[in-house]
């Protein structure tokens, strides 16, 4: 058995810690539904998520200018908006509901394990929602991280790998004390070759009660947790 | 009556949350006693802390390159165990008494009054301290940060403007909705240059029992408090 030489815990926030789907989901029916209108809030959800990646790799590839990824998401929801015949939103109506990505619940288990992770592991984000979303995020749902970091930092947006790098300089460690925690394989694919350690959590709900698009974990991960408790159980906190 | 505009507060954190100087002195004193010396504490504190400001003016004018405040304080810590006569201690030993910089305790009021003040504002650091030294601080005295921010992610020191140009954008606030927080004029009146509000919190006992360094608030600044239980209740928090 080897020992834990992780000392801190880097997460990814949107599906990992928060359940965007159901929240954006319930504010997109409640903005439809001003207007007395109707709509699959969940497929609402679903093709505003889908611009997510997409419109990073834009930034990524050098194709635009480096842009806080709520901007990115403000642009996504004007192309959902006329996907789903709901133009009628005003400007103020979809600053509105582009900030419900701040008020994301955390799923049930998020608060109770990071408590536990906390006891023993110095915990921060590695979002790329800048910083002052995963900040609101954290006070909203009472997410009890040690710092909030982001992608922001080096103006670029993961799977870069200067951003796993400054987690671990920022923390002062080398990158394998830090353990980065996430739902997504292509993350801690991404993580596990600048030399950071890998825990995957499975979120089989993150695209609602339809098949995951995440593939399965593969034994090269370090950790494969159920949830943030089991996690905290699996790394003795 | 001005309507409170201010939606962050940004704290420095050395003699303003927490007391360096009695941290540092019993550290100090330990670390003498276990080679069988003595060493008066406070001054040894003094003489390390008279050196910090000069170490990060050499990095700001470009002398030296960009070093965080932690290798700066190691620096200084080979010349004030040579002062003291304390030459005796080794490497190890130097290397942890410099991590005493990281198990400050905090003012008895500081972790009341920002639990009173994060109800109703987002609560920052804003410290020449590093990141990975702030965030062990709040782990030690159980300070209820939302957000570790510091100088350190511009690679340069307070005064420099960008530093608190820097807290706004993290925030995706504008200057005049951070308010900073210091225990020092020449911090407070540098935010202010920028368009920060500003909160002066009285530290009398910052340096000891002697008169402090420190010349009395003017009336320029938004706030002068006690300390920050009274900060909560000017802040109507």
């Amino acid at each position: 058995m080897t020992a834990p030489v992780a000392r801190a815990l880097a997460f990814d926030v949107f599906g990992t810690i928060v359940d965007w789907r159901s929240s954006i989901a319930r504010e997109a029916e409640a903005a439809a539904a001003r207007h007395g209108a109707n709509v699959d809030g969940g497929a609402f959800a679903d093709a505003w998520r889908r611009r997510y990646r997409p419109s990073m790799d834009r930034v990524l590839r050098g194709e635009v200018e480096w842009t806080p990824l709520e901007r990115l998401n403000r642009a996504s929801l004007d192309e959902v908006l006329a996907e789903f015949a709901l133009e009628v939103l005003d400007e103020r109506e979809r600053d509105e509901l582009n900030r419900a990505w701040r008020r994301l619940q955390p799923w049930p288990d998020s608060v109770a394990g990071l408590t536990r992770l906390r006891r023993q592991y110095v915990l921060c984000t590695l979002s790329n929602g800048g910083i002052a979303l995963p900040v609101d995020l954290a006070r909203f749902g009472g997410l009890p991280f040690d710092a909030i970091l982001s992608t922001e930092l080096c103006r670029t947006y993961k799977p870069d790998p200067r951003t796993y790098h400054m987690v671990a300089s920022l923390l002062d460690l080398r990158p394998e004390q830090v353990m980065m925690v996430a739902a997504h394989t292509s993350d801690l694919r991404a993580a596990a070759a600048e030399g950071l350690r890998t825990a995957y959590v499975r979120r089989p709900r993150e695209w609602g009660p339809g098949p995951s698009p995440e593939p399965a974990p593969d034994a090269s991960f370090d950790v494969a947790a159920d949830d943030l408790k089991d996690l905290a159980r699996q790394l003795g906190a």
